[in-house]
């Protein structure tokens, strides 16, 4: 696949990013992150983006891991890729890829768990059928857990 | 004037903008303003948009007054208006107008004083002509201070 | 007065609050202030300090303006003064005053305007007369509008 | 091992650390952890907590894995336990547990990687005598990482 993250998020870097060290502060990284994400599931989930609807989301982070690449800098533009990778009984899997720059170098990539939370019960919940067939329908292929050779 | 604020910079709301109230968060604006305030500057002084010359820049932002008119919601798009009032000796002053939505409706106005500073010296410094110039010759007119009634 | 204002609220600065100019950023007082604010109303009003509690409260930031007098480096301590200047019909002022360091100099100085606001007719609401009682036993004095002499 | 964490930072939530689905954001955790970082280093290197001498640690953040256990409301402390846990030839390992309220129950669990980075050769570069020494001294055991059974 040459080009494995279809969804794209354009992020502008703010001056306040930018921490002491001269390039984006390393928290400031999970902001992009979020902002890729909530676009992703917005749009993929068919509704539109409002903080009500975000605030709604049954959804819980339950884990990330950010590998950092290369330093992002005041001016330049980022581009964050987001895919889901597998959704499972009560969880699913999504990745991103941020580039930043006019050449779209790597700068970093992150893996992440969501957890389908029914707040009410305080429990995990299974995801929805609906949700299945939306985030498939977006990948364009099968997300069944076992099916990616995940334990 | 139908349109005062020449210079526009767009900034998209993120969702780490929002607090627990549900709408962007009041010191949230001031990097909105901030943005505005160096592309404006980065522009008009002909720099280029990096963080080295905007560190460099010898400027102290002394003042800032600003009156929220309206909440801004995750979702929308924010334009900053932005322009400079007058020059003094060693200070001037910036005025910005930030509208949201669809229907740029007026959500913050702020003004600003900002003081030429030479960091070596330790104390404020004559704004450089070079400056007043590109400044009036962003703004099309005289900005002296004493010719805008200012006290 | 030598002390006058008598409420103080403590806050370690952190790496994040620094930009790329090496001290804290300009928006980054805005919550510092914020933090004095929500302290001081959750015990003048008598409210335990909780997200609900204070999301819940009936209140508009309408205005603020602060003077940056000294810039604010990483590895200090800030003491948020804060008080209540005065209490109009539907609004009323808050004062803060920023310092920092072991030698508590002075770094900032802001004034605010809040307004009492029913959010559900969506409009300002009085000030109710419990907060007015609590706030000026607060600071230990009338704080009717009329009387500080402003307009 | 009862208290394995031997390092420990006190944090306290500000009302801007949280975000619209009313409890500290993902984003924030990291500068939580930040903060436990830089405490850590600055204290077992021997060095004062200040910006310059933090800006100038010539080490980068190259992965960091965070496990979300629990979410951190407003008006909570939360301590973030922070140690070494291998040093490697160019690079050493970092993990971090977080814990809030009362109860000082878990919130969050990090591991992290840093790379001892020479800015001025743009390479990786061994890990300084000094702070093996200084490292191993504070956790008050080998720190070598073939010792560890890491790969």
């Amino acid at each position: 696949m040459s080009d494995e993250f279809r969804h794209r998020t354009r992020i502008d870097v703010r001056f306040r990013d930018v921490d002491a060290f001269g390039h984006v502060n390393n928290s400031v990284f999970l902001s992009y992150v979020e902002q890729g994400r909530i676009r992703y599931l917005s749009e993929a989930l068919g509704r539109p983006i409002s903080l009500t609807d975000v605030a709604e989301l049954p959804l819980i982070l339950a884990r990330l891991a950010i590998d950092y690449r290369a330093p992002i800098f005041f001016g330049e533009q980022v581009e964050v890729g987001t895919r889901v990778d597998w959704i499972g009984r009560t969880s699913f899997a999504m990745a991103h890829r941020l580039t930043a720059g006019d050449d779209a170098h790597l700068v970093a990539e992150t893996t992440s768990v969501l957890v389908s939370y029914d707040y009410s019960a305080g429990r995990p919940m299974p995801v929805p059928d609906d949700w299945r067939q939306r985030l498939e329908a977006t990948e364009g292929r099968s997300l069944d857990r076992a099916a990616q050779g995940v334990a």
